[in-house]
This record gives C-alpha cells, sequence and structure tokens, in this order.
C-alpha cells in the first residue's frame, strides 16, 4: 500500500517568494528598458556580477542593524567555503573593482540590474526576493559624481513619465550628520557607550517621516510609548542637544532657499571639522545641480534624509515621489521613497586597504512600479492576441498557415493546439483574453471564407443586448471575410476594437 | 598588531562563476530581446518563477543520471525545511502548474527566461550559472503542441539571423527508443538488471556523435577502450540486439524520404505496441511541419537523437547547428546543438496524481550566443560613446550642459567626473573606446568654439602618419566647431567614423 501511494510532495513557493505573470513582467521590463536607456546614455555601461559570492568577498552591509547576523542566505560550497545569495549589487560591485582595479577605466562607471535576495521575515508585499537597479561611479571623489547621480536620478524618473512636482531628488551628506552629533557631543570615535548612544540617535533620526518632530524629540530623550503601547527607552540626551539635532533635521519653516539652509546647517556643525568639510561639499554638489538646472523641485537639500546604511561616508540621496496615495489603513499620506544612494569611500579598501572611493543609486524596481501603475505613468497592457482555431484536428495545418501570415505582419496569434472542441476553443481564447477568435470550418474552406469572432464585444453583447442594438450595427461580434483579406480584416477589427 | 591589521577578504568569485561585461550583456540582449518576440508572437506569455523552491516541489530531474545526488545547491531555510536554487525551468513549471491549474487557461502556454544553477564541477567553459530560455505548452496531448514547438525553434532561429541550411531541428521520439529497445529484448518494465542494462544501452546511443557507430557497437557488445586507454565494459548485448539498435540510430543511407525513415523505423520497433504509437505519433507531428512548410532541413526525423533527461515520454527534439567550427584541438566539427527539449506527461502528476501532459522546449543561451557570434548573426558592437572634458573641475557645469544637448539628440554622452587632468582625461576616454572627445578650455569657450577629437582616429594616425596622409586631408583626427554646431558636428563625425 504505501508502495502504490507514493507521498506527493505539495506544490507551493517557499514562504516570501511569489511567481509573476506576464502583465506584470511586461510593465516591468518596459519600465527597466527606459531606466536602462537613460543610464547607457550616460555613459555607463552593463556589468553583471553572479548571484553567488564568497561569503567573506560579500561581507555584511544591509541596513538592518539592530539583527546583524540575519538578511543573507549562507550556505558551504562542497569544497566547504561558506558562500552567499547576494544581498544587493553594491558589495559585488566593490568585489570586481577590488579585483579588476588596474584594468578598469577610473572612474569606472557601470549599472546593474538584477535579482537579490534577504533572508528576512517575509510579510504583506515584503517578498525574500526583489529587483534592485543600480548605478555607480567608482574611483572618484569629485562632487561632479555626486551630482551627475542626483541628477541622473532626476532624467530617469521623468523618462518613466513621472511629472515635475511628482517626484523629489533629496540630497543630504553623512559628513553634516556626523558633524552635528559631533557638535552635540556624540562623535565618531567616542567611547563604547557613546557610540551606542550614536547609533540610536541616528535610528531615531530615520524615524522623523513616521513619529513626526514630538516623537523624534521624546526619543531623543526619556523615551516613548509606541503604537503598540511599548515603552521605548530613549537616547537620554539633554535638552540642548535634542535642540540642535532637531534644528538640523527638521529646520523652521522660512529657511527655502539654498543660502538660508546652507548657513542653518553650517551653525548646527558648528565647531564640528567634519560637519564643516560636509556644508562645503554640499555645496558644491548643489553648485552643480544648480548650474545644470536641476535645483528647486528636482534635486534639493533636504537634512531629513538619513538612509539607514552604514558604510556612507559623504553624500547621500533619497528619490520621493511626493504625490499622495491612501496607505493600508485608509490614510492619505506621500507616497515616498523609490530608491537612494549616497558615497561609501571605504568598500574597496576591505580588500586592498587603498581607499576607492565611489558614489551610487539603487532603485527598488517594485515600489517604483507600483507608483508608476498608480500615476498610470505605465500600463499592464498586453499585446492583443488573435486565437486561430482548429476545425478538424487530424489536419491542423490550415490553422497553422494562418497564424503565420498573422504573424509575418507583426500580429501576435497563435493556432489552438489543446484536444477541445470548437466551443472549449472559444472558451480557451476569452481565458487567455483573446481580441479575435478566428474560424474556418469545412463551409468557409469551400467558399473561400473565414470567420472573424470580436472576443470581448461577444461577451459584452452576451451581457446586455438591447442596450447595445444602435452599437451594435457597426460593429459585430462575428464578421465573414474572404480568405485573402486575413491580415487587413483583423487589423481593422483590432484597430476598431483599439 | 592584529587589531591594527585586520585579515583582509580576497576578491574572487566563486568557482564556476564569472562576471559579464557590458559587450557581451548587449549582444545577449539583443538576442534574448528577439527570442521573446518570437515566443509573444505565437502566444506564449511570459512567467517568472523564484530562483529558491522546497527542494521536494523541485525534485530531481537532471541529465546526469550517473550522480544522481550532485547537481542541485540545497541548504535549509530558518525553519528548517530544505530549499534548492533552480536547476532548470521546467521543474519550477510543473509546480506552478499543479498550483495553480484550475486558474490557468488549457493549454497553458508560458515561456521564462531565466538564470539556473548547478553544482557540478566547473571547467574551461563550464559554469554553475547560465541563462535558460524555455517555452512549454501545458495541457494537450495534441501532436500540433509537439509540431508547433519544433517549427517554433526554427522560426527562432532564422529571427536570430541564422541562415536555412545552418541549422536542423531534429525530431525523435522516446516511444522509438522504448520500441527498438523493447523489440530488441529490453522492455521498460524488466528486472532490474534489465533496467541498469536498458540504461547504459540509452547512454550508449547518446554516444553516436562522439563515438561513431563502431564505438556504439562495441559499447553495445564486450565493451571499448576510451581515449584515456581504459576499458569500459559494453552491455554485452547479442549481435541481433546491436543490429537492431543501430539499425534505429544510424540507419544505412538512402533512407532520405520521411516514408522510408517511417518504413524503417516500423521495421526497428515490430512487435513492440509502444514502438508503433510513436511511429504514428512522429507521423502526425511530421504531417502538420509538411503541411506547414517547414519540413526539409528545418525540421525532419533522426533517430539518432537520445535526450538525456528522464522524463521525456514521447516526442523530443534538438536544434542542431551545422555549420563547421574548429573544436578545441583544432579538428573541424559542426557546432551541434543549441537547445532540446521533448514531451513530458508526468511531471504535474508528481503532485496531484493526475496526469497533465506537457511539452517543451529549452535554449542554452551562451551556446546559442557564441554560435551566432561565430556566424556573425550578432555583433558586439556598443553604441558609441562622446566623453565632453572639464576643464576647470570646479566649473563642471558648462560640460553636463553640452552632454544634455547630445543625449537629447539621442547620442550617448558622458561628462568627465573624474579628478584627472586633460590629459588623464582623454586616456580615460580612450580606455572607455569613447568615439569622441569634446574639448572646451578658456580659449574656446571665449570665442563660442569647441574643439572635437576622433579618437579612433587620432589613435591610428599616431601608430602610422605617411601612409595615411592622403585620407587626413579628409578626415582631421581634431576639428573645430562653433558652439551652437556641437549636435550636428558631433553627428557628422560618428557617421564618418562608421
Amino acid at each position: 500500500m504505501a508502495k502504490d501511494k507514493p507521498t506527493r510532495p505539495k506544490a507551493r513557493t517557499v514562504r516570501g517568494f511569489r511567481d509573476r505573470a506576464a502583465g506584470e513582467l511586461m510593465a516591468e521590463r518596459r519600465m527597466l528598458e527606459t531606466i536602462r536607456g537613460v543610464y547607457d546614455s550616460y555613459g555607463f555601461d552593463g556589468l553583471e556580477t553572479p548571484f553567488i559570492e564568497y561569503t567573506d568577498a560579500l561581507g555584511k552591509f544591509l541596513p538592518d542593524v539592530d539583527r546583524p547576523n540575519a538578511g543573507v542566505f549562507s550556505f558551504r560550497d562542497d569544497d566547504e567555503q561558506w558562500v552567499s545569495l547576494r544581498y544587493d549589487l553594491t558589495a559585488p560591485l566593490a568585489r570586481y573593482v577590488a579585483e579588476n582595479y588596474q584594468d578598469l577605466p577610473k572612474p569606472f562607471r557601470r549599472y546593474q540590474i538584477g535579482t537579490v535576495f534577504r533572508n528576512d521575515k517575509p510579510g504583506p508585499g515584503r517578498y525574500r526576493e526583489f529587483i534592485q537597479c543600480d548605478a555607480d561611479t567608482v574611483g572618484t571623489s569629485a562632487p561632479a559624481a555626486d551630482a551627475e547621480m542626483a541628477m541622473m536620478f532626476a532624467d530617469t524618473l521623468e523618462a518613466l513619465g513621472l511629472k515635475r512636482g511628482d517626484y523629489a531628488v533629496k540630497l543630504n551628506s553623512r559628513k553634516l550628520l556626523d558633524g552635528v552629533l559631533e557638535a552635540a557631543g556624540l562623535p565618531i570615535t567616542g567611547s563604547d557607550e557613546v557610540l551606542a548612544r550614536r547609533g540610536i540617535v541616528m535610528r531615531t533620526m530615520d524615524k522623523l517621516d513616521r513619529i513626526g518632530v514630538d516623537g523624534v524629540r521624546a526619543l531623543l530623550g526619556k523615551g516613548r510609548k509606541d503604537e503598540s503601547g511599548d515603552f521605548a527607552k530613549g537616547a537620554e540626551l539633554s535638552n540642548e542637544q535634542i535642540d540642535r539635532i532637531v534644528s538640523f533635521i527638521a529646520p523652521a519653516a522660512g529657511a527655502n532657499s539654498l543660502e538660508s539652509q546652507l548657513a542653518l546647517v553650517a551653525q548646527a556643525v558648528e565647531g564640528s571639522e567634519t560637519g564643516k568639510a560636509g556644508v562645503a561639499n554640499v555645496a558644491e554638489i548643489m553648485q552643480l545641480v544648480t548650474g545644470s538646472g536641476y535645483e528647486g523641485t528636482r534635486v534639493h537639500l533636504d537634512t531629513g534624509i538619513v538612509r539607514g546604511l552604514d558604510y556612507y561616508t559623504g553624500a547621500v540621496f533619497e528619490a520621493q515621489l511626493t504625490f499622495p496615495v491612501q496607505n493600508e489603513d485608509g490614510q492619505t499620506v506621500v507616497f515616498g521613497s523609490v530608491g537612494g544612494g549616497g558615497r561609501y569611500d571605504d568598500l574597496v579598501a576591505r580588500f586592498t586597504g587603498q581607499q576607492v572611493p565611489a558614489v551610487g543609486f539603487s532603485i527598488g524596481v517594485s515600489r517604483l512600479l507600483t507608483a508608476l501603475q498608480l500615476r498610470k505613468a505605465t500600463t499592464t497592457e498586453t499585446v492583443p492576441l488573435v486565437v486561430v482555431t482548429v476545425f478538424d484536428k487530424k489536419d491542423p495545418a490550415p490553422a497553422f498557415v494562418l497564424v503565420r501570415e498573422l504573424r509575418a505582419a507583426g500580429i501576435r496569434a497563435e493556432a489552438y493546439v489543446g484536444n477541445g472542441k470548437m466551443g472549449d476553443q472559444l472558451k480557451y481564447a476569452d481565458k487567455r483574453g483573446a481580441a479575435i477568435a478566428v474560424i474556418e470550418g469545412p463551409d468557409e474552406r469551400a467558399k473561400g471564407e473565414l470567420q472573424l469572432k470580436d472576443l470581448a464585444l461577444g461577451t459584452e453583447l452576451a451581457k446586455s443586448v438591447e442596450s447595445r442594438a444602435d452599437w451594435v450595427g457597426e460593429r459585430k461580434a462575428q464578421l465573414t471575410i474572404s480568405r485573402s483579406g486575413l491580415v487587413d480584416e483583423v487589423r481593422a477589427m483590432l484597430t476598431r476594437k483599439a
């Protein structure tokens, strides 16, 4: 009995992974082609690194500093060395640059579009496999490289159909953040206790969007009750420290010009050399942005941007979509971040000991696609399909000749290859969402004719015959045409339907 | 000391994995777009399944039956369940169909292009990560589905630029193979000893290309010395058995028409019901192929085709490129297989117990790309790049304005964002393989002019000035143009160079 009925595996995807069907893939492919087109036009070259890297070469640079051991799929190769699935495209780039440094043009400019993996707890809309789209310039510390990244990102969003004002690329600098913390008595080279507190403060600053200024003040001080009612202990900073930090990440309204912004920032970082260098650097970047005509709604300084990654050393960017959407709780919020990046000057030095300055940008493909769909800047529209039915399944060749003619004319067409009768074939065509079915029975063949069936129209007519009577006068659900008119008549019917 | 000098990881790819640069990627992308275009035009829909599947859902259907436990990268998920990286696109399709059977149109027609992983020993040109490109029709046993696969593969190769006669899609049937073995006394439901011998025989048949008819005869009989001098034990078949099998896989010359081929095959499988069914099935498939005008050089019956996969149950295909190439030892051989497939009616039943007939085709992307490059049917040619140099790096904005004008005109252009001086910038442009460098120094700016430098020409001129004197009269390495003529002059220079 046990031998006759073996245990069957259950057909299911792994937790946090999913299948993706034609509509989504087509919209995504169009989007990625546009992005790639912009990166190519800027002179960036494509590169593809492997999905699997040695774990030590990959390192561990994930935003979730609270769980430093999670996040990566790792296993032993058959020679017992640890390998990992790539969790982003930046760590493999650092490995690639270190390995090929001598042979690369400097600066080295590459883009990579690829799937990355996170061994995280999956949740609704949160997958363990997703596509990133990165561009990086490696081997130069020039502010022009930072400015170019911000402007290229703005160009990319507009090439995708987003309107000016629907998005903003926001610039900040890790040097400014370090500067204000240093000025507030939390230097980067402090004691372990200071460093720990510094970490809490930075994570708190990053929560400004979610918990507001009052929430940030509370968390920088004694602490606060979070949404679940639990009390989160604060960083125990003094009021003076808190004031300085808050004046930096959430400056009072009014400071809208770049000059007044820079003046406020200079005040917040006063006394920190790092902060001073940050002000000069941001000013240089924004000078080029302004000189190229991108300043304002497209690219601007926003000292509220933190970016969670530890490895940033200079400019940080975030691209935000500013139009309103409804969140899961029905509240109206702005769409928010679709990508970000920054300058990281130490990643290659992990391998070589030599600092190689670099700056990059990463787009979260699925969030951006969702945004474009909300903005109707892309469609999941598929190319219309024509299904040619097969009357005599012992002789399907005539149907195959018909589809070849249609394809040669650039029309997507298939001959029915299943075992079903005519009714099943028309149901199949409906289920496929086909636009037209072509029928050639023995009568039609004898007369040199074909039947074209307008499928969507047929479905509509069946629903409500009377109310559409006039309209039907012009658009018939079924049409008899001459065999030789196949391509023209199908094309005409597709045009009428469009 | 240990603290000051931490051990640095070595920058290297994992054994059997590799980085791929822009030239190869661009050629591959063009190829895949063409393939996708053909599949789309045939009415196949895209599908993407995850890279990771539950190990039990994936099963193990690899060609290498000699090492049934190798071939798959597997590891435990954090809930202790075993998961694997997909090793092909067919096993995930079976899982997908079983999971979504009720909702799918029948037949279900999908294509998938994606990276798969093999945990094999790497070797020269043999990687553990590569791209496959599959099309499958699931849910019909009609021979029309098999015939369509063969014809679509022929159309795909021609769409890629291969000439008729450069390739052949070869058809055989697992039913014919089973039939001839049954007729030779090696039935599929024999004793363990018969089954083992049957396995050896099938693998021997698959070696016909490499070891020739005499080699096959020897291995089916007593055995033979292989290339290394080791003696490989044979299957110990009788001469009568061997004659029958060899007459099937390597019929004597002369049987060129389909009718005479079918007659010979019918003789070879005489006495086997399975074989008889195979003859009828192959005849039906070839009838449609002939009726659609594909018979002959494009698609034909070849009983020498075996295909190693265990799961095939009916038609098997192999697409071979027939033009000569030099192999590693300098011998002239035909290029050989670039893809294959067949009918597999039992893969979905693993999950559901219900047989779901299916037929599919898989292209090995990297081999096909190599073939196209050898045939010059594709190029690795990249889009020409213009590098705009930056004279005053404190003010790069004018260079950024120039590249924007070029890009707006559809020309690939970048402003130099490194820290180097003019000489370094021109060296950079050379190393990038840029076509043109644009220079705007203070003199040029004052006069409203620009310098265009023809880079490849400059390099050539430096090599041999005299012999090219006449030519240079018309084509100068460096050209002064007016600022307002940027786009036109760059375009004209690119046209002259092309």
